[in-house]
């Protein structure tokens, strides 16, 4: 591609709010089904068509036409009586989700034609070749090293976090499986001492003895051997549900997972971390591994990462070692709004020169903090990272991703099967002998590719749309911010939870005065089902939320200090013991413009009014 | 649908090996595309468009269209250079991949525009209803009992596998659990008697004390306790490799996975399963489960499942009991050759009448044979099975499925998520909650549905489509056998490997006279090489194939009576320890048809001749 790379408009890029670019859409979308088509007729052009002339005009090839009309024309009802209108420009604040990129879905659906399976090079060497592609650029992104990186795409977040935690169990078992296999490369080690190896110590004894390394994956884990051996799995309390799911699955089970408490603005309290990890290490109990989130699913706030990095050296200092995963399943592709055009993370004090000009916000955002800057940049030392596309990347479901800090971890998990495996590619000949998955769709890979070539992930081009989302969520934050509803005789005011770490916004609603938690929360209950599809219907639904409950069993007390702030006794908490938030993810491409903001945030308002108004009008 | 279900013309139904039907595939997609941004106008037409004309004639959005039409034209170069020609009518006999069909492709696309996330109900309410219907779809396909199975989509093969695994182990580890949460409903019963009772005696315990059941669950292998006294996993030789990672990653490990000989066939020898499974309980070990093979990956051979049932029933009587899955991820749809019209399985003597009726194929067919049938019949013993649209669903990757006999099952791998959890609800409010993935694309779900509507899973839909596959396959089969190139002065053989199951044919070339096995191998691995992407090129190669090796350490001695059938000695097989097959999944929609095949077939015997006149030139 020999031209300059543009000041990208990110209204090129989305079919719209009213499809206004349907007919670039179309364009594009056309272009690749006539390029196909055209490819199919000049792959032996010698060969006649089989479906002729006569075939088409026949009676049952007419009727079966008809057929399949009649069923896309209840396919295109059924799409749009249950659907959701994430597309909206300022009216859906609800789940996560959004417009996806034009390019994407285009990309999509032309190499969907082709469909190639990346399980194996040979069925797929274009899509494959893309694949390979976005994973060094998902390396990139997290600052990995060049050439000792790699990443690939994969069904979706859990199953990234699954693998994760499968690369932490093979890695932890290692020392274990090096003691049987060859135990001169681990002499006089204790079990704890092999329980706290560090995985760059493991691999480089690996690197070492290349011919045993078979052997040695036999021994390890995967054997089904000493799984109760490896210590504990550390997740915040803000953990997704997936993240238990995903100990049962590696057999390493629930009975390993700990939690740690989350502070305030619910990022993993580290004070409390380092407390468990050396509680556990007084009772010689290792850890299998620690998961900072960036971007917690229901909050989208930020662990940490730093200061998880800064523990691991102390206590490797006293021989105690934590694998370090990092969920960003969600937050993942926000790291492209820290690297400069040539993806290096930039400098603290030159960020707002940087952002100025690539117009990375319209207005002066209050959004970033140093803590949040320095935990984006501690990601680079992470052994393992989701990212999904389908989040922030903006791409249509399903495409998952993850990132190895250390290419030799992946001959770590690595099978092979014949007749897929060809020696002497760069590229893995069989993906799936690599990865969790098997047969997979090229077309994601092509999706993902292509929008990474219009969209760089550096302040260039993700960066201006993940800004667009922050500053988007920040205007909504600061419209809810001190807003107040009259409803006849009572005044309900609203609470934003904590000062967002990303685009989410998460808040209650209250009436004046109620110190009765449980009403509040009814109150919230209540919102959510005029504000989404249980009660509020969806295409003729004014305004679209999501809810989720902050419940003891997960959360502890963290919520309390918030549920205080609001009036509420302690005791209060511990009756009801959980608090119905509604949360908002603001990833609208659109809201971040001030003049479009302030036209949706006058029927923003009307639309929550009128909804307050029925509920206490029901309740009645 | 008020109208008569038409006589299916396939020929309707694919966009056709020249693009024949592209008027359709356009008529129907652009259909697709206006009626969703009719529905983007009509959500809310008082709101403006968000992207005004001024907006559109910016310079900079003109520079970003340009930009993405740039990268759109080396995508579509990309595909168009590294992409394979599947869809050719008769000159692609390789690998599992075909044209797919249209109606999947177009509901893809236009469910895509929506962006459905089936996780959760709330955020898919019509792609979920989708789901939940192919799921019971899929079921009745089975002939599970309607109301009391249940079934859905997932990524892969690998993915479902891997669940049924997990259903299998956690299935298992109850009987332990019980014991230790209500040991009144297991009293009296040993570890032995515990690790074999049946799937049906364990869920009637549950059902009778459903407020213990999360604390059973508790308890269960979810916990990580148990998992390596659950007993040995049985699996075929001819087993797809992802089996053994999926005890990886299961955590049951790779120590207890037995692989079981094939008979001639390459169908597991169920003499020796029963052997294996006697010797195990001798040593009190349990079996935890059985899996049979309905379309092996090297070879599409069908498993002895009705013989594994009749096993099953025999051990029951002697206190011995294990869980069987099917991994049909290849031959799962195949099951609607053998349902009638009113999804009833045809009765043996009324078979050829019905194909007859509904013009399953074109001439009489040497495939059916009683065991097969029988196999296929027997499937709806199984606890749990493989099914994958992406393979003979004709739906473009990735789109795999997993469907369960007894829905109970269902919550012994349950969790559940406040935010996205609604009570009362028969469709899961939250999928993600019961099975192995989170986000998935609603898109999927809208494909597989879209087909199934179009494509009855019984003899009137899929049943043909699946007929046509399987006379290409025997029409290439009758093509290859005794069949004989001459190059220079040698005579090179063609040998099929076995009469197909299904539609998969496997081959090999040796010289006349050749009684070494490397030098044949060798002769294979070249023609392979030629009719690849490796040294023949994709758009401009004449006949395109793929490859297997059967290697002593996968296959134990079993292609020996093959090999030796080939004239080579049991001394030339311990030499060289596996032989090279050529593999060819015919699943051409259009090959079935007598003129076309022989049209192709003049064509495919040129281009064998002219790979192999390339051989031995280049090795001369």
């Amino acid at each position: 591609m020999k031209y300059e790379m543009p000041e990208i408009n990110l209204k090129a890029l989305f079919l719209g709010d009213k499809g206004e670019n349907v007919d670039l859409f179309k364009e594009l979308l056309l272009k690749m089904v006539d390029e196909h088509v055209g490819w199919r007729q000049n792959y032996m052009p010698q060969d006649l068509p089989v479906i002729t002339p006569q075939d088409r005009s026949s009676k049952d090839f007419q009727e079966t036409a008809d057929h399949m009309r009649s069923v896309f024309n209840v396919l295109s009802s059924k799409l749009r009586t249950h659907s959701l209108p994430w597309h909206s420009a300022g009216r859906f604040w609800g789940h996560m989700n959004s417009e996806t990129l034009m390019p994407a879905i285009i990309a999509y659906t032309a190499a969907m034609l082709w469909n190639g399976n990346n399980v194996a090079y040979e069925s797929s060497p274009g899509t494959s070749q893309m694949e390979e592609e976005v994973g060094h650029e998902f390396a990139a992104l997290m600052s990995y090293k060049k050439g000792e990186s790699w990443g690939h795409i994969c069904a979706d977040g859990s199953i990234a976090n699954i693998e994760g935690l499968w690369y932490a169990r093979n890695m932890k078992s290692l020392p274990l499986a090096i003691k049987e296999v060859a135990p001169e490369f681990v002499e006089g080690k204790s079990e704890w001492e092999l329980l706290n190896m560090s995985t760059e110590e493991i691999l480089e004894i690996l690197d070492q003895i290349p011919e045993q390394i078979d052997e040695i994956k036999t021994h390890s884990a995967r054997s089904g051997k000493n799984l109760q051996k490896l210590g504990k799995w550390l997740i915040p309390q803000t953990k997704h549900y997936s993240w238990l799911k995903a100990a049962d699955i590696i057999g390493v089970g629930l009975d390993c997972v700990e939690q740690i408490d989350v502070d305030d603005n619910y990022r993993m309290d580290i004070t409390k971390l380092e407390e468990k990890i050396r509680d556990l290490a007084a009772d010689q109990i290792p850890v299998l591994g620690v998961v900072g989130v960036i971007g917690t699913t229901e909050e989208g706030q930020v662990d940490r990462i730093d200061k998880m990095v800064e523990l691991r050296e102390k206590l490797a200092k006293e021989g105690i070692y934590f694998y370090l995963h990092v969920d960003a399943a969600y937050g993942g592709y926000a790291r492209s709004i820290f690297l400069d055009e040539n993806n290096e993370f930039i400098e603290w004090d030159q960020i707002d020169e940087v952002y100025a000009k690539h117009n990375i916000f319209t207005e002066k955002c209050e959004w970033l903090t140093r803590d949040v800057y320095e935990s984006f940049k501690a990601m680079s030392q992470a052994e393992t990272i989701t990212i999904d596309p389908h989040k922030m990347g903006y791409i249509p479901y399903s495409a998952g991703g993850i990132v190895i800090k250390d290419i030799r971890m992946r001959d770590v998990i690595s099978y092979f099967a014949t007749y897929v495996f060809e020696k002497g590619a760069d590229i893995p000949a069989l993906l799936g002998a690599y990865i969790l998955e098997g047969s997979k769709a090229g077309a994601t890979a092509a999706a993902v590719w292509t929008a990474h070539k219009v969209l760089p992930l550096n302040v260039t081009g993700y960066g201006k749309l993940i800004g667009a989302s922050i500053e988007g969520a920040y205007r909504f934050y600061d419209f809810l911010s001190n807003k107040e509803f009259k409803v006849g005789d009572k005044t309900i005011h609203v609470y934003p939870l904590t000062k967002p770490d990303f685009n989410m916004v998460d808040y209650v609603f209250n009436e004046e005065g109620n110190t009765d938690l449980e009403k509040m929360n009814k109150l919230n209950h209540d919102f959510f089902d005029q504000a989404s599809y249980v009660k509020g219907g969806l295409c003729n639904n004014e305004f679209i939320t999501s809810h989720t409950d902050f419940a003891t069993p997960d959360y502890g007390n963290s919520p309390l200090p918030f549920v205080k702030s609001l009036g509420f006794s302690e005791g209060e908490w511990d009756r009801e013991g959980k608090v119905t938030v509604l949360r908002a993810c603001a990833l609208s491409p659109y809201a971040h413009d001030k003049e479009v903001f302030e036209e949706y945030a006058v029927k923003l308002e009307k639309a929550i009014q009128c909804k307050l108004k029925t509920i206490y009008n029901e309740t009645k």
